[in-house]
């Protein structure tokens, strides 16, 4: 058996096996989606997610099929023609490249890779409908300021802010009071299956959707739309039909995370970054971090450049039943490895995954 | 245990438990989405469905989501300004009101509940790019004539034709010649998890797509319009991370499938129809076929008025463990039943279903 330290899909969170075989017995994959046992455990999916992420009970929580779906549906809902990029890497890139393919008047402000913004470059102009930013940059182990990012919102509260917590949940502590609109995807920190986003939508968002849609603006098809999903969510039945055994199995590991708390994950992801830190630290001739500011170092994604080139290292961990990632940019492909750092992987997992380097 | 006799989600394949427990022996939930162990199942999933459904050599094989989705980005994909919508009931309505959410000029040419068209009737006026057809409507288990549908190509080549087989495949042959875009959802005919959409596309078609995206028109973001799903089938390498569990899944049953025969799955399906429909037909004074002519009714969905009211008689069959549908329309929702009729049904379930009524 392997143990996978890449950046999604990754190691599975260890009772998956068991919530499958759960999941056969109950019938989940035969259910109805607009039944009382649908209900039952969509409610104890968003219940559990607000409850660990601390999510204000006047936010909304939204399922897609991906992250990358959840980029293009804020678009969507909330631009009619200008929004504002802050680009630290691959993933956050994606989505100012969406806010083209919409047709939406897309401003891009670049950090150089392994690099982020001071509080000063963070400039709204002022027809900017959304600003979006990305907490943890996966490509780059980049991890931005919250309250740099907060800072925008209390200057600018009228404009909307989207922010990619991609790889940074569970772990990251938002203050949703700023933020407009949040995604994930399941297959990194809740160890997961891939085929589920989450978005994480304010009641300002929602009055942006709603005056789009009233100014017959194209929001996306209804269902997949901001002011679709609402109604989906706040009646409980979903129009389409979802991923349901995805949604099942979130609801059983977030109880199994909020039995461990939110705070034990936390302090754990810590421990298990300052291990991994302080190896690369202390073998510089080798090795060199990619984000050399620890203030900005994402804690649960570590990209690790590797004189010399990745690959035969990589392939060296892979004899050993440990998976790594590769870069992702083609110029880091075979420089860089990217660790990840997420609740599934134990302390143990760490040590022994160190001890092949 | 129950037996789903419902439009799906519906009664799970036989042997997916089997392939959900060797999914987690192999690691599907973490590898990766980019790697050989993922082509080598993507393949295995398309080249099963090609064997399976006869799917031409040049023709496409997109995932989405659901086909609702797939719904949206045929349109997105296909219509600069006109489409026309031959609706049968609720789900092909669903495609109509999506082309009026993306701001189309979509017609609609609407037929009774549970009757369909004569092909006098199947007229496209000269704008129009997409003529959207519903094979198997589920919600009145009224199927088209598909010798009529293809005529309407054979008559107008330059316009595209999409076809709804969502809960008509694997058991309905089409002739793809005649045909742009087909759609299917996996919880249906093929007995999966909800969660997955599959979309089957011409080379006339994504010549469109890329038409479209030349001249500037919002064909929706890269990696989810077809010109970005294109890329992603052709390199066999995913941008963004698909739902890789129900990919399996559906790879493996395709394989069991094949296993069994479509001529055997086929000829199964109208055995069991046969069954179903004799029944109620000699049993008119409490039951009525909703489609009265026999040559548009669907073999895989069929829909009974139950004389008197339908709850009692569902909620006295969930006694019995046999879930089956209700009605759609909130007229009818109290008034019928629908029965599916799907490779995982066997003779005996169904002979045991009806011993039931």
């Amino acid at each position: 058996m392997n143990t996978y330290f890449t950046p999604g899909p990754t190691q599975r969170f260890p009772t998956i096996p068991q919530h499958l075989k759960n999941a056969v017995d109950e019938e989940i994959i035969s259910i109805a989606h607009r039944g009382k046992g649908f209900q039952v455990l969509f409610e104890k999916a968003t219940n559990g997610l607000r409850k660990l992420m601390n999510i204000p009970a006047n936010y909304h929580i939204f399922f897609v099929s991906s992250a990358t779906e959840a980029m293009e549906r804020i678009i969507q809902g909330t631009v009619e023609k200008n929004s504002i990029h802050f680009t630290t890497g691959v993933f956050s890139e994606r989505m100012y490249d969406f806010a083209r393919d919409l047709k939406k008047n897309a401003r891009q402000v670049k950090a150089k890779d392994g690099e982020t913004f001071t509080h000063k470059e963070l400039i709204i102009p002022k027809t900017v409908e959304l600003a979006c930013f990305t907490h943890n940059e996966t490509s780059t182990g980049v991890m931005m300021n919250l309250t740099d990012i907060y800072n925008v919102k209390k200057s600018n509260p009228n404009i909307l802010l989207s922010l990619d917590i991609v790889s940074s949940a569970p772990y990251v502590n938002v203050d949703f009071r700023y933020i407009d609109c949040a995604f994930i995807s399941v297959q990194k920190g809740f160890g997961l299956p891939a085929g589920l986003g989450i978005v994480i939508v304010s009641p300002q968002a929602i009055m942006k959707a709603h005056a789009l849609q009233k100014k017959d603006i194209n929001i996306g098809a209804n269902f997949h739309n901001l002011v679709g999903m609402l109604y989906q969510s706040q009646t409980h039945e979903m129009i389409e039909t979802p991923n349901i055994l995805a949604l099942y199995l979130l609801g059983n590991v977030l109880e199994d995370m909020l039995t461990i708390g939110i705070e034990t994950i936390r302090k754990q992801t810590n421990q298990k970054a300052k291990l991994i830190w302080d190896f690369f630290e202390n073998n510089m001739s080798k090795y060199s971090l990619f984000v050399k500011n620890q203030d900005i170092r994402s804690p649960t994604v570590t990209v690790v450049e590797v004189k010399g080139g990745s690959m035969s290292l990589i392939e060296k961990l892979k004899s050993k039943s440990f998976i790594v990632g590769f870069g992702v940019r083609p110029e880091y492909k075979e420089k860089h490895i990217r660790i990840t750092n997420f609740p599934a992987h134990t302390l143990e997992d760490v040590k022994k995954l160190l001890s092949f380097f």
